[in-house]
Formats: structure tokens, C-alpha cells, sequence
């Protein structure tokens, strides 16, 4: 069965990654339109980038929507430093012909969960949580109409990476964590505990430049370029590709096990601002509101991302 | 001239006070709309009683927008207990006839500022700032349209009312305070440092009731209803009537003294969340964001409401 | 009946007033020790000042100890900028031959009480509360012995003085400040609530000059050199005489008129650290644990400190 | 050569684990005292549980210091769910003939590091470090006197057991534990990350009972009544044992790996507070200040707990 999906993102070499991997995999997903973020790049340019791989995956129909320029209470962080600064260094897209939409993403989000089938659509989030989190303070009828959200956000036993003690996507917009993690909807996790064991090494690299088509050398070649800061950071044999966990998790959650857990964010700490604290011991009598992944087949993983990748042009 | 004003506003008596005076000065203000806010009671509540109040003053024409029903980040903390079970206890009020804009609170104030002339309209908040943040967060481009901000909001030398350190207005949504005092609009704010000032002693709600009009009656009805709560608490000859203290600021504001300052909201103690701090005596280098109105003639604040009431029907 | 005093103190200036304030009232007051204490200015200086002020007096047989050179938790604030580079600038007052004690201000705490008959040592505070609440932390069983606190610290209507939040004997060390609130001791808080309602005007200090003894003379000339601070800062007709307002209130309390009170300190604010929450108007639940005096007659105090420093030499 | 120590303890059993097995290395330690500090259970517990292991390993010339009841600026939490009523259940220890020596625990550190040749005195912790911090605060300059702080303390990637952000000894003195990281002194910690890979599984518990030797049955019938609580949370082969990392690692350290870091405690977060944050990935600017073990090798590690255990009567 399909399952229909509003993307949420910032690409981002590895949300490009998410995207075409859901973009390979039609017989599974109908993606509804893309809500580009302020994130790991200021909005213009996640926008852009949005409309420079729809074309480059031959997908000028899915709509783009830019959502809200800065988070709810923050001064916005970017990760350009990752990124380059177009925040989709590597290849050389084109500039895209395609336009964005004259809606918002945050009034597209309402207005998809209003007129479709009560549980029919899935939040798939690859970036900080802003507008989700302003739809649903604007629009809370619309909780109860989400099938589930499935976010690669937060960090418990990985930490942080942004800081030492948060990761990147709740980190720039904790109040929006906050409000997502608080609405009573369905919600699974990909934090840096599971994304930290999925690692794109050299042959898993080279693989994909192998497929041949110009997604996967494009993707290869993104990937090529964002790793370098990780791999300085962290010296592991390659970096961890956070966002295609999340298809990957949709596409097949065999591949992955973890615990229905409470997940609250910190908002107030010192040293802690956007850390996502998961109570994996159930220490707390907090209520139990996120499947957290914990643990992921990385050789899986991998596989089902270039099985996906091979179905694009 | 006459200012074009969008109201926030949750009535509540004394927001309701303040609404009939700006519509009793007519030459004064052309009031574009009203953006019921969820805070003294409940978004259902306010929205009615924003209705009643326009038909009680015969003002079917100025069109209603239902806001957001919660704050950004928290629960939602009501007054009920000072303002009765509709918010707007006291008169017997019919229920309206006329209904609220199908448009949303929020679009309606980025879809005027956007309109018209930059720099020719007010906003005028009564209430949380929610749906004026909510505004600023999804379209920024407003911000340097907005003529001025003239809001009840905030104490210092009066500290506060729902908690010892915090004024209700901000205490019920500090982000969305914090967010509008950060986007650089020119801002008044009028605390509980002046409303605490203008007491509603029983020979100024006389005088109210013997204007002999019915919004004149029913505003010295309302008053007599919510008083009953400060008059136990403070001991005073009469409880502070806040919200015309905003009309009043932009009718006659040599009523009233103040100082430009920094104001910042306190989103993280322990005990003084919500707080305002303004920085009265320049003592830090954080930039003047804000004129905190702090005394004002009580005398001429009630004879210009008086004047105002004895305009309407 | 004669009061057994320990003082904590800070001199400072108006701390020098209130020590010398207390010596010219020995039917009053048995002055068992001066602990100096860090705040105003380093303990170094402290130390010497409360030696040179006992010298001052003809007074070297009250034995001096110096405290802890460091709040508790954070990195010491002073206020130099106030009271000059000794601490004590104004009148020239040559270095002590007297010594202090080897003995540790918080183990003479200790000893004291223990030693004494409960309920008879008033512990009377000029300055952050460091040394009393390591006492405390360290031998709670002292609690109990104490007859009284009587503190100059903290400020709610009057908000602060080092930051716009917070006075400055609690901003130094809120955490000592928490835990001697804490503690279950009776305790009287002289706030700048009330401390701002007693001004060095000209003529008062004029009156000081005229008493012609040498501790009159040199008790206007440390005001004279520490009120240029705040007459540049407030604009007042005279600086406000804090540290004074400790043994007046011990020697008339009539003079004075306040609430007992629930006060709480902020520890983890963004903007209000260090800063008093007195729940003036019983908004909450919690215990009253402090007397909180909020206004005195500026006059009978300044008589009664004339009256006093007239009996020194 | 010899190393000097100062103890600071609660025993609870894998604190009475490390006190054996430094107990049973006479060659390495030379125990100068042990200062029984308020924990997992209260402080009246922790120095009769002291002297009853001394008593147990036939060292009564070790002199015992109670310390402060209390922490800093918290109300106590104690481990009473694990650790039994005693704070030392399992074995049945007679009541201790030796008494504790009246002295506080607080002036024993400061004593004995102001005699002593300066950096020749090493402060093992296993406990909050309440005693310590007030140490420091009260007597900043001993700071540059101790040779070096081993602590078993805090928890980054195992991130918390009393909390789901939080280890025991850091939590139930926060501040304690901030004032001593920030002291300037070099300082190992052995934090969960590496205690939680030393299971005390059920072949290792037999071999210490099989030692024959009162001590070892001693030490294997107090894990085994601690151990449960542990085994029921976690579901592992046996419980972590903590406490003895802190002599192994003196004794031994080749058994384990880590790296110098900056390590801070949250003292201010909603859901954070007592976290201990170290900067595992070097991506703050904060200056390292301790050497973080990550890593152990369980087998030496409980091959030379036995060997220790083996020595004592």
C-alpha cells in the first residue's frame, strides 16, 4: 500500500539523500509536497535546493512549499560549515525552472491533514520540527489526523552533535521538538544512536556512484562532499548518513529495533539547551510518546538505499 | 488623523472596557479587526464575547478572527476565576448573532500588514501575544509594516499578578512576548506598573453607570463582576482596570509617563518565568527595545473613558 | 536587655555605617564577632576593614575572622566600582595594628552557637550570606540555636540594584542566600524596598559632620565617597543608606512596617539570577519564612543613627 | 611507591567493594582517613557503615571523619531502594566497637592537605562530593596542594541511572561537583560509560565467595542484595560495579582508556539538572579539565578486585 507523505526538510546533502530514496520507491510512497526548512541553510536556499533534486529525479510535479524563515523563539544556526553554501555543495545542480508554491508550508500542512482521510498521511520530518510545530499551535485539530510522524531527530547514548549534548534538528528549534513530542500523535525517532551506526565508507560510497544514473552519482557525490567534516570530527571509517533512515524505517522497519519510550526535550538547561532526554530505563513515570530507535543492520541499510537509488534516472 | 488598529484581545471585562472606548472615539481609530486570543478564558469564549461586545455597541460591520486556541510552547493558563465562567460575567449579554471570519487570526494580521500602506497600522493588544508572534514567526516581512505596537503587557516596580514575579498577559505565553519584543517594531508597553494606578473606585463606576447608556451600564456591570477578585487580594479602594490604559496611551498619551528601555521576558527560572525585566535604570547594555509606560493621572485616564462610553449607544 | 550579636559583613561603606552604628549602641548590643565576608570588595580588604573600623571605634577588643574567600557556586562579583579600590575610600584611615583571629569565620559560627544558650545569638547580616550558610551546610544543628536573622538583603518592588533583578548581597552568592532561607530560622529581610526610602540627603549627612567626633566625621566622609555612584545613577536628593536599616530595625522596630512572607531566590533564571521573589500578596502556597520590611521613616532612622554614631568617639 | 588518600564515602556496598579492595593493597595505598559523606544513605549510616568495614578488614587504626549531612544547596536523595535500610544489607556486620573521630570531615581534608608536602595526597571519591567542595570553598588555597582527584562520577554516553540524564554522585550534589571540576586540580573520573561494561556477573561473584576469607564472602553477599535492583532494571548478567574503578584505576591503569576532556554540570535544566556533559568530540571551546575513562577491561578489572579481596583477613 502507498503511503502518502508530506516531507518536511533542509537539504542538506544527506536529506537530498531521503528525498531521492523515497523518490525511488513510488510503489510505496506518494509524496504530497515538500515544506522546505530553515535549517541546515536559510530558507531560500533549502528551497531551492528542494526544486534542484525534483528536477534532477524527473519529479517536477510534486509541489514545493517554503515554510516559516527562522524557528519559533531562536535565532536561527546553520550547519554551513557541513554543508557549503549552497547547503548542497558536491555536484553542480543546475538552477532549477521549476517555481516554488505561493502557500505556505505551515498552511500546507493544515490544509492536507484537513481534507484528506483521517490517518491517511505521514509527517516524515529530515529537518528541525518548526513547522509542523506551527501548524499544530495554529491548527491543533489537526493531531488526530496524522497517521504517524516519522522524524530523524534527537540523540540519547550518541549525545549530541551540534553540542555536546543535542542534536542538530532539535537543537535549532527545541520549542518545536517540544510541541511535536507533546501533541499525542504516533511518532517514531531516528536519533544519532541508531544514524551513528550507519556509516557511507568508501565501498558503500563507490557503490552508489556505481549505479551509473545521475541521482546516484549526484548522491555519491554529495555525500562525497558533506563527510569530510564528520570524518575529521569523529575519525571513523566513514560519515553517518542520518537521513535516509527514516524511508529506510518506513520502507522496512525490520531492519531496525528500539523502545516505545518517553522523549521530552530540554529547554531550559545551561549546557543542555535541545537535548532529548529518552527515558530507555523507564526511570520516570513520564508517559511513553516516541518509538526511539535504538539499533539498525547498516549492510541493510545500505542495500535498500541503493535499491531505491537505482529506480531513478 | 485616525489610526487603523488590528486588536488582539480575550475578553475578559476590562479587555471589553477597553474595546467599547476605542470604539467610543471613532475619529480616533478605524479598527480593522479583532483577533480573539485564547488567555482569560478559552478561544470559544473569547471569540464570543468579542461578538457580543460589537453588537452591544452596535458594530456588526468590524469583522472577528478566531486566533490560535493555545500558547506556542505551554498549556493554556485562564483567569476564570476573576472573570466568571464566559470570561464576561456580570451583564446579561445575548448571545451574538453575528459570526467570526472563516480566516485565521494569524493570516488575517499578516494579510493586512501586507496590504497596506507600511507604517499605517497599529496594533493594539489586550491579551497574550500569541497569534501577533505566531504572525512574526510565519512572515517576518511584516515586521518593519507595523506602525507601532501599543500592548497591556508586563510589570517591573508592581512585579506581578498571576504569580508574585509575572504579569498574566506575558506569564500565559512568555515566547510569544519575548518574540514580539525582539523584532524591532517601535513597542509601548503598558504594566502593571501604571494599570495598578487606575483604580475603579466606586464613584468612577457610578459615574460609568450614570451615563445611562447601555454601554455605559453594562462596562460598569462588568467591572463590578470582576472587581470582586483584587478588592479581596489588594485591599484597595478599587481594582486596577488594565486595558483602557491602551486606548487611552494612544488617545491622550500625555496621561501618561515612561522611559525608552531594554524589556526582556525571563523564559527559564525556577520562580519568575514570565517575568518582564525592564532595565529601568539603564544599568545593562541591552539595547532599548521598548517605552515602559510607569504612572499616569488616574484622573484623567477615567474621564477620558467616561468620554469615550458616552459616545456609544 | 542586651542582644549577643554576629555580624557578617562586607565593609563597604554603608556596611561601615551600620558596624559603627552598632558599636555606639553598646547598652544594646554585645558584639560577639565580626565575620568578613567577600562581596563588597575581596576578603583581603574586608578583613582590614572590619579592623580598621574597630580601631576607628576604640573597639580592638571584638575579635575579627575572616570567612570564605568565594560564594559558594560562582565566581565572585564585587561592586569596586562603588566603594573604590580599598573598599573603604573616603576618609584616611590608617592600616590596622590589630589582627584577626586565626580562627575561620564559619567555624566561629559554628562554635558560638553551639556554645551559647539557644535561642540568645541574633546573626545580623551586611553582606552575602556565604559564611552563615556554609555554617548551616556544615552543622545544621546550629539552626535551631539561632535566636534571629536580621538581614539587609534582597528587593522585590524595589527589583534590584546589580542587575535589574537583583540587589547585590543576594546576586553574589543566591545559592547561601537560598539555603539560609531554607534553613527555619525567624528571619527580618531589609530589602531596598526599604532601604531606598532612606536617602543621605546634604543636610543629613551635613548632621553626620556635626557631631564633630572623629567616627562622625569619617562615617560622611565613606557616604560622601560611595553615594557619587548612585546620585549619578538614580538622580535622587541622596544615595540610599542601606546597611543601617540592620540595627535600626534591632533597635526600633517601630520606625519600620513589612509582612511575613514566603521569599524565595531565583538560582536559575536567564535574566533573574540571584533575584528575591517575596510573595507580598499570598499568590501562592508557599510557607512564609521571612519578615519582609517594605517601607521605615527615613527621619526617626536617621536620628537614630545620628544618636548613636554621637556616642562614639 | 606508596599513594596517600583521602576517602570520601557512603557505603552502600560497591563503595564498601572499593574500600576492601583499596583496603587490600597495602603496598599501593596508604589510607590516611576515610570522610564518611551524607549519599546513599544518611550520613549517621555512612559513618557506621565505615567504621564496620574497617572493623570487617581488622583496621580500626584508619581514622573515620563524619561529614556534612547534607548537600550543598539540595534536600538529600538517597539510594535506600537499593542499597536496604543499612545502606550496606547482605552480610550481617556487628555494630562497630571504633568510633568516628570528632573532628568534621571538612577540616580533616583542609588539615591534612595544609601539612602534608604538596602534591602528595590523592582524593578518592566515591560518593557526592559535598565534603570536598565545601573544602574548596572554605579553603580555596588547598586547591595546588592535592596531587590528584579519582572519582567515580558522572555518565555521558551511559548518561544517567538516579535520572535519565543524571549519575548518582553527581546529582545529589551538583554544585559539589561543579566547584570541584572547576577547581583547577587534575581530576580522572570514572564515570557509568566504563562502570556499566564491569558486570558483577554471577561466576564472578562466585569466585570472591570462593576466596574463602571473611572479606571476600562479605563482599559477595552485599552485590548480591544490591545487585537485584540493578539486574531487574537493566536485564544484563549482572549488576555494574561501580565503585572499585576508582582503586583499579590507581592500581592499574592500563586496564582502561579515555581521553582529557571539558566536563561540566547542568545546574540549571528542567530535565537535566546534575548532568554531567563532557565534551567527548572536542566541539566546544571549554578547556579540558579532566580525564574521562571510557573503557574497561572487565576481566582484569575483576581478576585484580580479587586479588585485593584475597589479601584481607
Amino acid at each position: 500500500m502507498t503511503r502518502k507523505l508530506i516531507i518536511l526538510t533542509d537539504p542538506g546533502q544527506d536529506q537530498a539523500a531521503a528525498i531521492l530514496m523515497i523518490l525511488g520507491a513510488p510503489a510505496a510512497f506518494e509524496v504530497l509536497g515538500l515544506v522546505a526548512t530553515a535549517g541546515n541553510i536559510d530558507l531560500r536556499h533549502t528551497v531551492a535546493n528542494c526544486l534542484k533534486l525534483l528536477e534532477l529525479a524527473d519529479r517536477p510535479d510534486i509541489p514545493v512549499f517554503a515554510g516559516c524563515p527562522r524557528p519559533l523563539t531562536r535565532d536561527l544556526v546553520t550547519a554551513v560549515h557541513v554543508h557549503g553554501p549552497t547547503g548542497l555543495d558536491g555536484p553542480d545542480l543546475p538552477e532549477p525552472v521549476i517555481e516554488a508554491s505561493p502557500v505556505h508550508g505551515v498552511d500546507f500542512i493544515i490544509d492536507t491533514l484537513r481534507k484528506a482521510e483521517p490517518g491517511t498521511v505521514t509527517i516524515c520530518s529530515l529537518s528541525p520540527l518548526t513547522n509542523l510545530a506551527m501548524a499544530l499551535v495554529k491548527a491543533p485539530d489537526i493531531a488526530p489526523r496524522v497517521h504517524e510522524i516519522v522524524a530523524m531527530a534527537g540523540a540519547y547514548f550518541e549525545v549530541g552533535n551540534i553540542t555536546p549534548s543535542a542534536e542538530f534538528n532539535v537543537y535549532v528549534d527545541p520549542e518545536a521538538a517540544r510541541i511535536v513530542l507533546d501533541a499525542g500523535i504516533p511518532t517514531t525517532l531516528l536519533p544519532l544512536d541508531v544514524t551513528h551506526e550507519m556509516l557511507s565508507t568508501r565501498a558503500r560510497l563507490d557503490a552508489m556512484r556505481a549505479l551509473g544514473n545521475r541521482c546516484g552519482v549526484a548522491t555519491a557525490e554529495m555525500l562525497e562532499f558533506s563527510e569530510s567534516f564528520d570524518l575529521g570530527k569523529y575519525g571513523w571509517d566513514g560519515a553517518p548518513l542520518h537521513g535516509p533512515c527514516v524511508p529506510a524505517y518506513m520502507l522496512d522497519p525490520t531492519i531496525f529495533s528500539g523502545r516505545h519510550v518517553n522523549v521530552s526535550v530540554e529547554l531550559a538547561g545551561t549546557l543542555t539547551q535541545g537535548m532529548t532526554v529518552a527515558d530507555w530505563w523507564g526511570i520516570t513515570d513520564r508517559p511513553r510518546n516516541a518509538f526511539w530507535v535504538r539499533d539498525g543492520d547498516a549492510d541493510r541499510y545500505f542495500a535498500l538505499l541503493l535499491e531505491c537509488l537505482g529506480q531513478l534516472p
